[in-house]
């Protein structure tokens, strides 16, 4: 990333836009209130039905060979073809965030293969996720992750959060929300 | 930290507070504008002659090992007898946050010795990180550091901070500003 690259991404639930959204499920914890579309962006158009933020930041856990294959692998968002997309917002529980950095790199990737599932589904689901959770104390989200595919690429996309949600990871996961959308 | 510690920290260059600033070197980079006082506290009270913002965050290198030397050996901030503070905003240049974790944890620790040389420290400083990179795209500094301790402690304190800003990891540093002060 460039030092001029936009960071800071508002995600508004709104009466239109160019996102439908077309299924909201709550996993765990309260849903959002019900919207029919979704603006993305780096411009905060609150208000709306409801507003999100994130900021990219540098990565916390990938190591050197593992961005390697990532960036060799992976796509950007954008594609003329992916037509469907998805909202996961996150948050992880007081335990997650009191564990080390050993202990989260090794509960995220040694026990669950986070870094490997997703590069098993790469190119065809791409992804940006965003911290919430140092952008201040009172965000609803620790982390919002944003994925972009083709309509083809839907099954795939729930087979990669189906082996996400039964790992060991997620149960640290006290709050998510899983927002599907078409354009 | 327990969840409702607060976790978002101002700190006001003023005309008034009960920390006197005695001294105020920039390293690289910027100053400062200068200000008699600061004010350190969870109320944003803009505007002063300056307004720095952090927040506390998860550890992002120490281990399990390293955290329990860490809590045995030191001691919290607001000790009687701690009536010296410094202030040293840092930013860290694009090469360090395009580094991966391992790579980050290398230099820090492998090639640097950070966590080891703030335990050889303790408790004599007591120390409170605050990130600012992921408040918002614009902050000028991406950590602020908060150190507290007594007259007599300010030539170790001294040797400390020559000893981190002769290792590897300050070659990544490309903003600091050293503010001592005094209540």
């Amino acid at each position: 990333m460039t030092p001029t690259s936009p960071r800071h991404f508002h995600f508004n639930g709104s009466l239109t836009g160019p996102w439908r959204v077309t299924r909201q499920v709550a996993l765990r914890g309260d849903p959002l209130p019900a919207a029919p579309c979704l603006v993305v962006g780096t411009a905060d158009q609150r208000p709306g039905v409801w507003h999100l933020q994130g900021i990219t930041s540098n990565e916390r856990y990938v190591t050197r060979a593992e961005r390697t294959e990532l960036v060799a692998r992976q796509e950007g968002l954008g594609r003329v073809a992916s037509t469907r997309a998805a909202l996961i917002p996150i948050r992880k529980t007081a335990a997650w965030w009191a564990l080390t950095q050993d202990e989260r790199r090794d509960v995220l990737e040694g026990q669950s293969r986070h870094i490997a599932i997703g590069l098993r589904y790469l190119p065809a689901i791409a992804r940006r996720l965003h911290h919430c959770r140092d952008l201040g104390p009172d965000e609803p989200f620790d982390f919002l992750t944003w994925f972009e595919y083709g309509p083809d690429d839907e099954p795939a996309f729930d087979d990669l959060l189906a082996a996400l949600r039964a790992s060991p990871e997620w149960t640290y996961v006290d709050r998510e929300v899983d927002l599907r959308l078409a354009r």
